[in-house]
C-alpha cells in the first residue's frame, strides 16, 4: 500500500528543518517535496548536513503531494495554503494566519486585513488534547504558536474545572529558537548568551491564542491574561509559570494540592503526550520530544495555583505538534513518529 | 592617613572571591586578610589564578582587621560574627543569619532555633536604598539576598504609594552562581545547561525578606507575595517579574503607565545605584556592576502592574551590595569602588 | 519471534541513560533489565523523567539477559563482566577496561595490576569500520573511548595509506557530558560555563588506544601522537583537529586535497555512519545521531594534512556505536535503531 | 592640569564598547567623543544601557581630541586615520590595515590594493612585550588582532630562544565576540551555541600577522604555522594551543619542563600582564581583564613543546591592549586603568 506523500513549504527556518527530522522516518508517510526560496536548487543535505539522509533537492514549487505542511511566516502563510486547499490536498499550516476565530482581533495584532477570513471558519486549532475530534475532520489545521500550546495545556484542566479567578498571570521563558533563523540582533549570539530578559512587554500576538482556547474550555468565563514572555540563553524549551487564584470552595476535600493533581490527572487521562509529574519539571526533560510535562501546586499561604508547564518549542510547540495532527487528519495512530524520547543530557 | 583594614571570612566561595575582586582595588580600604576552611594555606592567586594580583595567603583565622565580611553559609554565620563585635568590629554579614527581625519566622524557613535572637535587633537589614540612616550608624549589617534585593527594589516604590492590591506575584530568573560553589547535582553543568526549571517551589527562604520589606515600606497593608525563583543556563544575574493589581482609583492623572515611572523616579531620585530605564532590561546590561535596572509599565487589558528589575546576583546582590554598605558604616563615598560600568557582552 | 533480551549495568550515568534512550525503541532488541547503585529500587522514570516512558525499576542485579552493557566506571567493570561471560552471555563494555591490547601499558595509565589480562585477548576493540568481522564473532566488546573513536576515525585513512609522517597532533575540544554525572569542580556550571581550557596535559588515559589502533592500521610504521583534550561549555559533541605532515611523494596527482578525499572516501565506501564533507563539520551537525562527519584538507603554505572529525561524544563516541556493535553481535542489520538525524539546532 | 582628550571611531561595534568601557575611568584620559554611523545622534547610554554613566551622544565626526581609536572594519580604517595623523593626532587603529609590513602579503589577505602603503613603515604594531620601546615614539599603533596576540605572546619566548623547530601548529578557540556585532549566519544563538567548529580553514588573515611577528623575534628561522581558528559557544576568551617540536640539543640540563619555563619567565620579567602560571589556563581567569596567562610543558612521549596561552579577545586581544599602548605613546604608567582583576565565575 502507497503511503501518503508529504510536503514541507518553507523547510528552512527552524521549524521547516525539525518537520523535515521528524518526517523523514514516520512510518506512515513519505516526505517526497520541500521548499525554500533562499536555498533553492540546493540539495538539502549540502545546505543543512545533519539531514543528509534525506534525499531531496529544494525546490520553488512543491511536489505532488497529499498533505502539506506550510511553514511560511505569518501573513504570507495564507497566500500559500489557499491555492493548496483548493487542489483539495490536507494542510498544516504553522504559522499564525488562522488561529484567532476573530478577524479583527487577528488584524489587531498582525497588522493589516486578514486575507481570507472565510477560511477562518473552516480552520481548526490544532491542539489535540482540545480538538481531536475536529481535527480528524478538517482539511485545514492551524498549528498553534509554541508559546500559546504551553499555556493552554497548563491552564485548560484548570479552567475547565471552574476553580480558578479569571485573573491569569502567564510568565513563559524560552529557548532562542522560536525566535527563527532569520538574523537580528536579539538573536546574535553575544546579545543572547548570559542573559535574560522580558521581551514584547506591551503585548505578545501568541496571547490572543491564549485567551481565545481558555475561554473556550471554561465556558462562559472571560479569562484576563498577563502573559509575560522571556528569552533565555538555550536552543529549545519553554517553561510556562501559571498564576492563578483558587476558589477555595471549588476545592473538593481538604487537600487542595491532590485535588488539583487529580483535576489535572483525570482531564489528560490517556493522553499519550501529557505528563502530570511529581516534581518541578525542566525543558530538558522534553527536548526533543514531543511531550507537555505539567506539574501543578498550591501556594498555601496566599491561596495561589501555580501551574508549570514545560515542552520543546520546535516540537510540541511546533512541528511535533503538527505531526501529531497530520496523524490524527490521516488516520494514522496519532503517536506514530513521535515516539522518540527526550535528548538527556 | 592609615586605610581602613578589612578582611574576608571564608572567601572560598563565589561570594567570597567576588568581595575580594571588589575589594582589592578600593581605594578607600586595605584589604588585609582572608580566610577559607578547605584552602587554608594556600595562597590566593593559586586557588584562584584570576586573584593572582591579590598578595594573601588564606588563612584559618581572620588577622587583625577593623571591618570583616562574613561569606560563611547559613547557620553558621552568626557563631562566627559574635566574636568580632564583641572586639568592637564592624560586620557586614554575607549570610541570611541576621536578616529576619522575626527569630520564630526565621526558625521556620532555617530549620533551627536562632542563635543569637538578641542580636536580630542590632542587625541592620542592608539595603541602602531603605535603610540608609541605620545603615550608617549599626556595627552589624545583615546583607539581603540576591533575589529578594532584586524583589523589594522592584516593589518598594509601588508598596510605598499604596497604588498596588496586597497580591503580588514575583517570577524571578537567576544565574547559577547564585546556589554556590558547593558541588551538587543541580549545578552540575550538562544537568543545568540547556535547561530551565523552577525550584523551591513550596517556598523559597528568600521570601520573607521580601515581605518583611515591602510590608515595612507599605505602612500597614500586608502584602501576599507568591515568589518563585527559576534557575537559568547563564553564570551571573537575576531578572525579576514582579505582577500585581493596580489600584487605578489611586493613579495620578490619565496616563498610568507614565504615572507609574514618575512614582518610581521620584523614589530612587539620586540614588547612585538604582535606574529606571525606558525598555524592558537584560541582565547583562548589569553584568558585574552594582547597578540595578527597573522597568515599570502597566498591562493595560488586564490593569497589573508589571515591574522588572536586574541585578548582578553576585555584586547588587550580594558582595557589591556589601562594599556599598562598608562604605556607608565607613562614612566613605558610598559609591567609592563601585564605579566600574557592567561587562558587555 | 521473540527478541533478544538485554539489560544495562550502571543505567544512571551519561553513558547508562543515553543506553536506555535508545534500545528502549530498537526495533530488534527487548531493554528488560537496568541497574544502578545509588537509584536501586526507584523507576526509571522517577529518577529520570525524559525516560518515564521506559517501564522499569533500577535494580541491584541484572535481570535474566542475552546480552549485557556495562557502563561501570574504568576499573570497575572488569569484575563485572566476567561472570556475565562465564554465564555466557554477549557483553558490550563501555569502560576503558579492555581496550588496550598490552596489559603492561593498561596499568601505567589505569593505575593498578589489569584484573583479566587473560581476557584482553578474548575483548575486540569496537571500531565497526576497523574491526567489524571480529566484533561480529566475539563474545565481549570492548567499547571505544570516546575521544579514541574520533580521532582514530580521523587517521585511519591517512595512516592506512602511508601518507604521513608517524608525528601526529590531536587537538580535541569535547562538550562536558564527557566528564560524567559525577559530581566534581570541573563539571561544576560557574567554573565551565563561559570557559575553555586544556586539561591532562600530562597525558590522557586514551590516547593510548588512538596510538594502539592507527599503528595496526598503519602496518608498521609506529605513530608519535600528541593528544590534547579541550573542555568547551557545551553538553555533547566531540571536534578533533588532526595535523601531520604531508608525505607529497605519496600523494597520486598534483592535487592533494583532492586526492586526500578521495583516500578517505575509498576507505569509508560504504560505511552507513561516516561521511566525507565538503565544508567544515560543526559538532551540532551530529548531535544526538550516530554520526560521524570528517573534512580533510591541505595546508598549502606548510604542507599539513589537517582533518577534522566531528561525533556525538555520548553517541558514536559511547552509546550510540555500542548499540551498533551490539547488532553486529546480534546478526541484526547495522543501522537498527541508529537511524534517526541529528537534532539540530 | 589638563588630562589628554579621547575618542572612538565607530564605538558601536564590541571593540568600540570596550574601548568605551576601559576609557571612561582611565585616570589619566578623558573620554569626550565617539562617533558611530547606525546611531549617530543617539544618547551613548540608549544605545548601549551599561554605559548609561558615560554622558556622551554618538556623532557623525569625531570632536578635538589628541588621541583617537579607530574601531573601523578591514579595509575603511586608513581612510579615516590618515586625516587624524595630518591634524597630528595619535591614533591607535584597531582594524588590520597597518598590521602587516608587506603590502603585497597585505593584499593577498585583503582582497584589495593596499590603500597607504607609506604609511605602513611608519605603524608600529602595537604588542608592548616585544616593541615598547617604538610604540612610545610613533604616532601610529596598528592594535593587533585578537588572535595574533594570543598566539604571537605564547611563541615568542622559544621562538627568541631558538629552541624549537620552524613548524608550528596554532591551534586556537575563540570566543564569538571576536567575529563581531554585525550580524551573521555564523553569529546567530541557535547556530553556535552547543557547538564547535573550525573555520577559516583555508588561511585566516590573522595568521600572516603571527608569521611575522615570530620571524622577527626569531631572528632568521622562517617559521612555518598552521594556524587553525575554532568558534566556541561563550562570549570572550581565547586559548591558544601551541605545538612544535623542540629542539632537545638546545635544552640547557636535563629536565625540558623546568628549563621551558624558565626561558619564558625569564623572556616575560617584569611584564605587567603576563603571568607565566603553573597549571593550564583557563579563558575565564581572564575575563574582562588585560592579562594573558602562559602555560608550558614538554610532551616528553613526542618531544613536542606545548604552549597554551589565555587571554580576553577584546581586551589585551583588542581595547585593553588598545590602551596599553595609548598609556605608552601618551608617556603614562603603562597599566594605568588596566588594574582591574578578572571577573569570575
Amino acid at each position: 500500500m502507497s503511503k501518503t506523500r508529504v510536503g514541507i513549504i518553507n523547510v528552512t527556518g527552524y521549524v521547516g528543518i525539525e518537520l523535515a527530522r521528524l518526517l523523514c522516518r514516520h512510518p506512515g508517510v513519505d516526505l517526497i517535496s520541500v521548499t525554500g526560496r533562499s536555498a533553492a536548487g540546493q540539495k538539502l543535505g549540502k545546505v543543512f548536513p545533519h539531514l543528509a539522509g534525506i534525499a531531496l533537492t529544494i525546490e520553488t514549487r512543491l511536489g505532488e503531494v497529499d498533505l502539506a505542511f506550510s511553514a511560511m511566516p505569518h501573513g504570507e502563510s495564507a497566500a500559500e495554503v489557499v491555492p493548496l486547499l483548493e487542489r483539495g490536498l490536507k494542510v498544516v499550516d504553522m504559522s499564525g494566519d488562522f488561529r484567532l476565530k476573530d478577524a479583527v482581533e487577528w488584524q489587531s495584532w498582525y497588522g493589516h486585513v486578514h486575507p481570507m477570513p472565510d477560511l477562518i471558519k473552516k480552520a481548526v486549532y490544532g491542539i489535540p488534547e482540545l480538538h481531536r475530534r475536529e481535527i480528524k475532520e478538517t482539511q485545514l489545521v492551524a498549528n498553534p504558536g509554541c508559546y500559546s500550546t504551553g499555556a493552554i495545556l497548563a491552564l485548560a484542566p484548570a479552567a475547565a474545572a471552574g476553580i480558578i479567578e479569571p485573573d491569569i498571570i502567564v510568565d513563559s521563558k524560552s529557548g532562542v529558537s522560536g525566535a527563527g533563523r532569520t538574523l537580528k540582533l536579539t538573536s546574535h549570539f553575544c546579545e543572547v548568551d548570559e542573559d535574560v530578559c522580558a521581551y514584547a512587554v506591551e503585548g505578545h500576538r501568541l496571547m490572543p491564542e491564549i485567551v481565545q482556547e481558555v475561554n473556550l474550555v471554561s465556558q462562559g468565563s472571560a479569562a484576563k491574561i498577563t502573559f509575560m514572555p522571556h528569552l533565555i540563553p538555550m536552543n529549545r524549551g519553554i517553561l510556562s509559570a501559571c498564576y492563578a487564584t483558587l476558589k477555595m470552595d471549588k476545592v473538593v476535600g481538604n487537600n487542595p494540592k491532590e485535588y488539583l493533581k487529580r483535576v489535572y490527572r483525570d482531564f489528560y487521562t490517556d493522553e499519550p503526550f501529557i505528563r502530570i509529574v511529581d516534581d518541578p519539571p525542566h525543558t530538558k526533560q522534553v527536548q526533543g520530544s514531543n511531550f507537555c510535562h505539567i506539574y501543578t501546586t498550591v501556594d498555601s499561604r496566599t491561596g495561589k495555583l501555580i501551574v508549570l508547564s514545560v515542552i520543546d518549542n520546535l516540537v510540541k510547540g511546533a512541528a511535533g505538534q503538527g505531526v501529531q495532527n497530520m496523524n490524527l487528519m490521516l488516520g494514522l495512530p496519532e503517536a506514530m513518529g513521535l515516539d522518540a524520547p527526550a535528548m538527556f543530557p
